[in-house]
């Protein structure tokens, strides 16, 4: 095969681009290789052993998720390695409340011409946080569609598969009245807003990303928007070794505080939240501010400045708290499974 | 919370239709459940027994993988469903050629706004090829970015994960010189092909979707075009129950035969593949036709007929392609990787 599909260049797809560009991927796969990963050149597929030493009845915990519209602030910027990691601490985050730790990672990135630094930043920025997690890149789909994406655009979604020994999943059942919420701080808006976020500071106030952000020291608008997902597996494994007894935790993703937290709490229990217990970061009070939004849908669309909540026993709130760096936002009252904002 | 996100949606995301939507879904996901599911409503993630009971020293199989621009038919058509199962079907065919069994998928759904009856046609889709495959669908996500997507466009992924026991592993080096390679019919394109086969026939020569396919009876291009990705699982079974010994498997996708037998070639063999063996379907017949592409060119980009290739001893040449009703395409000779079209 000499002859390469010329005609399907000229309608706009590069396989040989493709190829080219999937040469430098082995290397980076293999540095996020942990003991689990059985390589196995040109296969279809990403092989992991399903044998995991000291788990007793082992289950899998699987999650999807994309980057959003954080992926614009990208283009404009070139921060691919930065989102891209991002969209894997995400996943890490999410799998990590039912109490699960990271096996392997797959990634799909959908453009209308893969341009071939882009994508290695994004394969160097998901290789970078599979490291940081233990969790292995095993794979992963790179799609050209001409006529679907913009140019200089893309897409990016991955999936996460973890393990966790059946009798330690979290299941919200062994939260209890009087729990403390110990709030961890976010990083910025992780990956969720950034439709309002972008709609309210460029495109309303017309904001530039180089303009220095009201509240903030040192920082710009587009730092600040652009500030890394923060991963949360070193906080839970610090409660973990000082046996804290972690009842519950929510990541505090779409949906905010309102949407989250519901999803671990039992039936007959509300969390109440006292939102003066921490200080808000100053680009949600500027998007508060100018985007002239009301409480509860600042809340719900942002994270507000928590980024996690791990629940624990009353008596072990404190030394929660000191540990992960984070504070008591409030505790687990008799309720309906939502979320009160005091 | 009453007063919901109403500036994200002004902003282009409509959290309260996502959440609508989404409504439906546990039903569907439900139908798909096989035993290793554990449910867990409201978690951050799918849940699925790692005991695979009967499966010795079991190794995970994970592959993500797009539907392409077939997307475009099923926009113009409504085919949603149809390409949606197209996936998974396209998935479990890969991790198939590893020898391993489905259990588990999670998709990835990107638009710029939801339509609820599209999103239930998708999801549909989905659940009806898990269902057929045993493939649970346990989780997934749903993006909407007004900013990056066209108006009724969307984008649609998935990863499969599935087994097989570590000694079962098809990794090629069973194959030997004079094993037989069966070919397989395709269906049509499946899902690779698209962007060349849509600028052939649609923008180049003008056939509208309702034209009769030349060459064809009854058949339209549209119709044509989005014939369903077929699944070998079936197949698979028969050979394995009549104790064919599969020595490879290739799943013919993006590449075509040239591309994806090396894949599974050990590095001192070829694929001799004698082209005049089986008839090429009428729609690549017309794409080549038309498109006036050279042989490689055509067997680079389109499977030319020939959907998925199992590699049994030559003795077993004869009632392997009688079970599976397929052909005896050619046969493994010496040689460095490569594929000979003869």
């Amino acid at each position: 095969m000499t002859n390469k599909t010329k005609a399907y260049a000229a309608a706009g797809v590069d396989v040989d681009l493709g190829n080219r560009v999937k040469a430098a991927l082995p290397a980076l796969l293999r540095s996020t290789h942990t003991r689990g990963v059985t390589s196995l050149p040109g296969g279809f597929g990403g092989l992991f052993s399903a044998r995991f030493a000291g788990v007793s009845d082992p289950v899998l915990v699987a999650s999807m998720d994309g980057v959003g519209t954080k992926l614009k602030l990208a283009f404009a910027t070139g921060a691919h390695a930065s989102v891209a990691a991002d969209l894997v601490y995400h996943c890490v985050n999410d799998i990590l409340t039912l109490g699960a730790r990271p096996l392997f990672f797959l990634d799909y990135m959908a453009c209308a011409k893969l341009e071939p630094p882009v994508f290695r930043q994004v394969i160097s920025g998901l290789a970078r946080a599979c490291r940081a997690t233990g969790c292995a890149l095993i794979g992963g789909e790179t799609a050209q569609m001409s006529d679907m994406y913009r140019p200089c655009e893309y897409d990016l979604a991955g999936t996460i598969v973890g393990v966790v020994a059946r009798k330690e999943i979290l299941t919200g059942t062994a939260i209890r009245k009087g729990d403390a919420l110990i709030g961890v701080p976010s990083t910025g808006l992780h990956t969720n807003g950034y439709t309002l976020a972008r709609k309210i500071l460029l495109e309303q106030e017309k904001f530039s990303l180089s303009d220095r952000l009201p509240g903030a020291k040192n920082l710009t608008i587009g730092v600040a928007l652009l500030r890394p997902h923060r991963c949360y597996l070193r906080e839970y494994g610090l409660l973990k070794k000082s046996r804290i007894a972690i009842r519950g935790m929510a990541h505090i993703t779409g949906g905010g505080l309102p949407d989250n937290l519901p999803r671990v709490l039992p039936a007959h229990l509300d969390a109440r939240i006292d939102t003066a217990r921490w200080p808000v970061p100053p680009l949600m009070r500027l998007l508060v501010e100018r985007g002239r939004l009301e409480r509860e849908e600042a809340y719900q669309t942002f994270n507000m400045g928590i980024g996690y909540v791990f629940i624990v026993p009353q008596e072990q709130a404190h030394s929660a708290a000191r540990l992960v760096r984070g504070r008591v936002i409030g505790e687990v009252v008799a309720g309906s499974k939502t979320v009160r904002l005091e």
